[in-house]
Parts: C-alpha cells; sequence; structure tokens
C-alpha cells in the first residue's frame, strides 16, 4: 500500500478522506450520499456498539425494533417535530416493479403505476413517531412505566453535502426512548444517559467531550431541552458526538399516550430521546490519527498488536510468534501473526500504521536469540527491545497507557482551544488564526445567535453544564449575560 | 397475565398469533406487513445472532455494512435474478416532503413533486446486486481473493400475505456474499455455510433439521444450486430455515467481476450467498411451545432461571434468592429474581411458563429451614426439590438436560412424520391426515412437481444430501426415478 495520504496542514479535508478510503474504512457506493462501510471500518464501530449496548443494558434498557417505515401521516403529528424532520426524506410511493423487454439488451425494470400506495411511507429518518404511536397501546398504568427501551438501526436523511461517517444520507445509529411518570424522573434519564454517553467518548473513545444543553434555535424538533456531547477536531472545528433529549410530553400529547397515576388521574406520560451513529466513526479518526494514517485507541481497535517475523516467515519465527500471539490472546488481546511472505516489513510497517493498529512487535531471529522482541508504539512513532518473557505484561500495560495517552494528548489539545473573548475583533480574529471553541458571553437571543452564525460560520455548541454564572456583555450586542456559552464552527 | 391462549388442536394458526403476543414478542405495528419486535422477542433473536455471528466469525469471515438502497436497474442485470426479486419491492421515488396547513388541524405533510428521483431507488430485497457492484472495484487479481463478508441488515419485501416472524414486509437477517477464485471453493463455501446453519438450528435452536438441495424450480433466482435446511413444526407443516446459495458466475458476469488468475488470465469470479433470518424466531416458537405458552431451549432463553420468592418477598427470602442467583450468575447463567410484591406466585408462574423461562426457582420460608429449593421445569412441568448447597451445580447440569431433551423430543416427533409413500393415494392421504415430510419418488421435471403442487399444495422441500440411490417410479407420472425426494406442505 502506498503511504499516499494528503498531509492535514495542505489539506485538512482531503486527509480525511484519504484516511476513510486508504484505512479502507469504508467506499462510496452508487447510491448518493450512502457509503459502504468496509470491514475494517465496521470492526470499529462493533466495539464501539458493543461496549455501548453493555453500558444500556448495565442502566436496566433493553433492545427492541421498530418497523423502517413510517406513514406519512405521522410526521404531521407533532408540530415542531414535521419542521425538523418532513424535509429531507426518502419516501415509498410504489410497491412493485415489473420488466418488460425479452431479452438481456433491451430488459428493463419498471416501477408498476398501479401499484400506488394509498398513503406514501417515510423512511425513518428518526423513530420517536411510530414508537409514540406503539407506546399508546403498551402504557396504560403507573406500574407500565418506565419503558427503557433501545434500538440499533439504520436510518435516512436525505442530505444535500455528505462526507463519509460525519454526514451520510443512510446512516446507522442507536435511538433510545424512554417513557416516564414524570418529568422529574424523565429528566434524571435524559441526563443519565448524556453521562454514558460522556464517558463512552472518553472512556472508549479517548476523545475529551463538553457536556452541555442546546440554545433553543439548535435544540432537537420536538424536545424541551437538549443535552449534547461537543468534541473538537484536529482542524479546530467541533463535532456533535451525541444527543439526550428531554421531550416532555410532546410526543405523547401528539399521539394521545396517557397514563394513571397513582393519584388515578389520567397524565400524558414524560419522554426522552437519545443517540449517537456511525457519525462517532469519523470523530474518532479526525481526533487522533496522523499523516501516516489512523490511530486508533487500543480499546476500540480491532486488531490491537500485529506481530510481523522478520525479514519474513519461517517455521521458528512463526512458532515464537505464534507463542507470543497465545499469552497475548491469554489476557485478552486481539493480535494477528502477519505470516504474508510476499511483502518485505517495510510495506508491512506503513499498512499497519495506516490502518491504525496501536502496537507492532517485530520479530528478527537475531531477536529471538537475543530473547527479545521489537515493540513499536502506533501513537507515538516510537521502539523499544522488550525481553520475550515478560512481553506479554508489557503490551498490556503499554495497551492502557496508549490509551491514557491518546486521552491526554486530545485532552491538552482541546484544553488549549478553548479560547475567552470579550471583543467582537477578537472573536472574529480567533476563529480565523485558531479555531476551537470559544467562551463568550452572549445576550440569550435567537436573533443574536443567527446573526453571529451568518457572518462568521460559528454556532453555540453548547452552554456547558458547569458553566458558572458569571456578569457579562453579549459579544455582538453589548446586551447584559449572566454566563459564558461555547462557540465554534462545527461538523 | 390471563392464560387465554388458544389450544393448539382448536386452531394452530390462532395458537401461534396467541403465543407471539401474549408472551410479548411482537406487535403489530400501522405499517402493513411489519411488525414491532418487542423486548422479548428481540432479546431472542439477539442470542441467535450472537451465537451465529461467533461461528460466522470463527470461519473466517467478517463484516460489513452496504446501502439500503439498490438504483432501480441494477435489479435488471441477472436475467433469473430480476424475475425472482424485481417484483413486490419498496419503490422510492422522491426525496423530499412540504408541509402545508398552519395550524395544527389543518397541517399535512405532502410529497413535494419537484424532488423526484431521476432513477428510483428499491429497499434492497437482498443485496447481490449493489455487492456484486462493489466488488468489481475490490477484486483485480486471485490475490484479493477469497472475500467472505456478512452483512446482518433489514430487508423488504412486498408480501401479500404476511405472519409475523413467519412472513412480514420487512424483516431482520444476515446475509453471507463471498468471492472466489474457482467453483470448487466456492461450492465448499456454499455447503461449509450449510453446515454451519445446521449445527446452528440443532445445538442452538433444538430444532432437528434436513439438509438438502432445492429442485431448479424452487432455487433462489440467480443460483445454480440451493442448499438449504429444513424443519417441521408441530401442525405438521415444513419451514424451510436457511438457504446457502452457489452462484457460479451468474452475479461476476452481470457486473463484470473479473480477477487475474493464477495463469495471468482474466477470469469471472465465482461466488456464493447464504441467509437466515428472524423467521427463525417463528421456527423456534413453532417446534417447542405448547398450550401454556413460549418453550425456550436454554441456550436461547434471554431468562434461563427465575427465582420466585413464596408467598411474597421479604428480607430473608430476598437475601437467600440473591445467593443463589450470585453462584448461578457465577456459572454463567442468566437469572432473574422477581422481587415484585403485587402479584401471588400462582400469577407468576402463569407468567414465566408464557414466555418461556426454561427453569423456575420456587423458595418459601419453610424451604429455606429445610434447606432446599423447588425446582420446576418448564418443558416437562415436572418439580423436584433439591439442597440449596447443590443448586446451583443441579441447575447447570438441568439446563443442559433440559437443551437435550427440547432436541430428542423435536427429533422423535419429526422422525415420527417423515413417511415412505410409494402410491398417490397413500401420498394424498399422508398429507391430509398426517402431514409432516413425504419421502417419495418424483420424475425430476419441473411440470410434474407444479403439477403435484397445484393438487394438494405439497412442494418438494429438498433433495437430502444423504438420499440413497433407489430406482424406483414418481408417484405421480410413474415415471422412472433415480432417488426419493421429500415433499411437504410449507410455510
Amino acid at each position: 500500500m502506498a503511504k499516499e495520504i494528503t498531509s492535514r496542514t495542505e489539506d485538512y479535508s482531503q486527509w480525511y478522506l484519504d484516511i476513510v478510503h486508504k484505512a479502507r474504512l469504508a467506499d462510496n457506493s452508487p447510491v448518493r450520499g450512502c457509503m459502504v462501510i468496509k470491514p475494517h471500518g465496521f470492526a470499529i464501530w462493533e466495539l464501539m456498539r458493543d461496549a455501548l449496548d453493555g453500558m444500556f443494558k448495565a442502566t436496566g434498557h433493553v433492545n427492541a425494533y421498530f418497523p423502517l417505515f413510517i406513514p406519512k401521516s405521522f410526521l404531521s403529528k407533532e408540530a415542531k417535530h414535521v419542521e425538523g424532520f418532513a424535509q429531507e426524506c426518502a419516501v415509498v410511493t410504489h410497491y412493485r416493479l415489473k420488466t418488460v423487454g425479452d431479452t438481456a439488451e433491451t430488459r428493463q425494470v419498471v416501477v408498476d403505476p398501479e401499484a400506488k400506495l394509498e398513503e406514501e411511507l417515510i423512511v425513518r429518518p428518526t423513530s420517536e413517531t411510530i414508537i409514540w404511536n406503539t407506546y399508546r397501546d403498551w402504557i396504560q398504568s403507573y406500574r407500565d412505566l418506565p419503558i427503557l427501551l433501545n434500538q440499533w438501526a439504520n436510518v435516512v436523511r436525505w442530505e444535500m453535502r455528505t462526507r463519509p461517517f460525519l454526514r451520510t444520507a443512510e446512516f446507522l445509529w442507536q435511538e433510545g426512548h424512554t417513557a416516564h411518570s414524570s418529568a422529574n424522573e424523565a429528566m434524571e434519564e435524559a441526563r443519565k444517559m448524556l453521562e454514558v454517553y460522556a464517558t463512552f467518548a472518553e472512556e472508549y473513545m479517548a476523545m475529551p467531550v463538553i457536556k452541555g444543553v442546546k440554545t433553543e434555535n439548535e435544540r432537537f424538533a420536538g424536545a424541551d431541552e437538549t443535552f449534547c456531547i461537543e468534541a473538537l477536531m484536529q482542524d479546530g472545528k467541533a463535532l456533535q458526538a451525541g444527543t439526550s433529549h428531554f421531550l416532555g410530553q410532546n410526543f405523547a400529547k401528539a399521539f394521545d399516550v396517557t397514563f394513571l397515576n397513582k393519584e388515578n388521574q389520567q397524565e400524558y406520560v414524560w419522554a426522552t430521546s437519545w443517540g449517537v451513529s456511525t457519525r462517532l466513526v469519523g470523530g474518532l479518526i479526525m481526533t487522533h490519527s496522523d499523516d501516516d494514517g489512523l490511530v486508533l485507541p487500543p480499546k476500540l481497535a480491532p486488531i490491537q498488536v500485529v506481530i510481523v517475523p522478520i525479514p519474513k516467515p519461517g517455521p521458528e519465527l512463526e512458532a515464537a510468534s505464534e507463542k507470543i500471539a497465545q499469552a497475548l490472546r491469554a489476557r485478552g488481546i486481539r493480535v494477528k501473526v502477519d505470516n504474508d511472505d510476499q511483502n518485505r516489513p517495510g510495506f508491512k510497517f506503513a499498512e499497519y500504521e495506516m490502518i491504525g493498529v496501536p502496537v507492532r512487535l517485530g520479530l528478527g531471529m537475531r531477536d529471538l536469540e537475543a530473547g527479545q522482541v521489537e515493540v513499536a508504539r502506533r501513537d507515538t512513532k516510537t521502539k523499544e527491545n522488550v525481553p520475550l518473557e515478560k512481553i506479554d505484561q508489557h503490551v498490556f500495560e503499554l495497551l492502557e497507557e496508549i490509551q491514557k495517552n491518546l486521552f491526554e494528548r486530545a485532552r491538552a489539545y482541546r484544553d488549549a482551544h478553548i479560547t475567552r473573548v470579550d471583543h467582537w475583533d477578537a472573536f472574529e480574529q480567533t476563529l480565523e488564526e485558531k479555531g476551537g471553541f470559544i467562551s463568550a458571553h452572549w445576550d440569550g437571543t435567537t436573533e443574536t445567535e443567527k446573526e453571529i452564525k451568518e457572518r462568521t460560520k460559528a454556532t453555540i455548541r453548547c452552554i456547558p453544564l458547569d458553566a458558572e454564572e458569571e456578569e457579562g456583555v453579549c459579544i455582538l450586542s453589548g446586551k447584559p449575560s449572566r454566563r459564558r456559552v461555547l462557540f465554534a464552527r462545527a461538523y
């Protein structure tokens, strides 16, 4: 594999696409805006999914599955939701094709005009409507609550500008949909799942995040409050990595879902929804990778360690490699032994750097005789010789260290890119020259927020949950403000 | 939960629907032919998926993900495939909606006629076409082969008559798609995956299956050979539980996928595909369940053991239950302790019978004093008292015994329902009075096969792989035949 990727300084956007393709994460597809997730990319997503799924189940959630299609009329039932989602959707209008033409050359498939649906079906852009339509049948009394449900699914939003993982017409995600008997309990759930996402992002993805709440303007269509985790990419742009919504009683009212409370009165049910998607793979790439390719935190690396016999495999080296591999596997480490004899070590090294294998062991006959093995780290590009008898313990600890190092490195970068700004000129200058998050005062109006976005392309990423009260004046309008919010240009 | 399910003898079809609903496996949905898979049903599917996924990975396969949508023109590229699949499909024709009306009462969502797709997109009924279109870019030389790939996905076929799990418009499945450099290797793969399916069906689902090959008439549209596993349900009807196809070079030719072979010549690539779906959940229900509800083999039971304090929970009983639960969990057993204090034991017992929990432990104060616990089996409905100090070992072995017993019971039933028949009258009579598989001679023509189906609704389920050569005459036409095939009415 030739190491021909564009450098980040040259063209960050192209660098990202190069990583996606050369690290064999995804391919373009013949369907506009849809990608093919290749085995290496999908293996990363599987590790994410399994970790998240375990965290959801540990917090009492169960999985279920709702239909891919949503009757068109459902989308119009919740006033705000319809504006946000009944827009760029895939619409199914017919249910049959027919073939015309008898030969391979003339054969053609056409839509059968007779087979038109009475009501069009929308490929789900999100499932609140069909799920709350179902909850009406599931919920009668407070004893049926809470419902703590999650779904792993594909969804479709007809995006005009797409980019693999970050924004695609079809993407994979999970969507939690819970139902509660009180506003407090629902709010607690929304915050709890935000914590789950933050923990996952930091402990698995080694991606530091800021927990916050969205402004009204950036809220999910149909939510009373949207919580989010925001991460910072290496080009200084922010990425919304996950959202958790307190939906109030909006969907319960739209779909007439009531319950008999303990006081024997009918009450509308309280709701949350929360989701993360394959977009996280894009965030993972842009948080850690470098000009040599993908860099993966060990917890999400499909191959954590590769063993390469040097200069090529032979019976003794293969036996020694297999022995090391077994010792590592016994500690739960995912190992590959590369016994391919067609390519030279240099080629292989570049290949494993490209696909982001955290640790590479190089083993030659001389090493074997000296009772040692060469250990190379992907994150720092450093090497050292390690005694063979200690290799399993060493690698075990090294993987933990790499996981920690990647997080610390990303956090240092992120922290160095949060700038407190108190004047408009500095705001614009910081955005242009440094990027990152800008912590600034804002007067709380949607009008000002939109004006800032129009002038600078920066949006309010969130009002951090830990934002302290502080008297100040809005960066643009000069009107009074009580706390700082975080601005950034974002993906 | 009231135990109001129809008995099998009264109305088998209604019994099945009752189990699906009362055991909380699935619900109907507002979308024609689509179901909501409820948490208990989905947990069973997750256990199936995880077991199969492990088996696929152990045989060298990796997962990937291809787009939900297939350009309409792709379906017309393979001559037989188009006939089989370009029929009852969900067709996406538009990509935008717009809202009209200003108030909640008048608001309506309509399809935007301006947003018509240039080429319609089909919601995948199966993914051969889009995958082989992609393989063209992935495969250049024999060194790129084999590709051993699997995908877990939802697919849509616009079925007119649907039944939860057994036949739904949308269903969940896995589809393996492999590419090989020789016909032999591809054929070996197709047979290997058939073995994986058979092993899974028998060892996990405790559902005995017959491995066979389909007649040309029953073959997958686009395959040169279709292998299948066929199971027998309790009403004497057969269920096709999984298929594995040798696709020859059909899709490679349709999508122009060639490789440079070791002799330095361009050659079309050889292919297989294979799949099982949520239909297996239907097969599982109909193989083991009874008039009291669902019966699950322990390996696929989301809850394997439930502990019920009798007559109701209290500090001592809860502590003792938790201690037993921990001992069982330490052996990898999935346990629930039911500390609900609203319902009486009799109600709970019926409930756990209904949802198919294999083992129920009843623990009262008198049991505790006597140092014992009551152990009830779901499969045989028998009970015994077991000393507390042996309970974990006992239950561990009991779960294995139940798994085995269910398989043996189902196999005895199946074996008793394979009837060798040599005359047409006996063929019709057996079908009417006994059902099951009929082993009979057939002249090998599609004409006779269709005539038999028309007269009796019985189809040739398969030519068993272990069918011995035997001279005979066709049950219908009287023409010579060399081996028996298996007929049955089928789901």
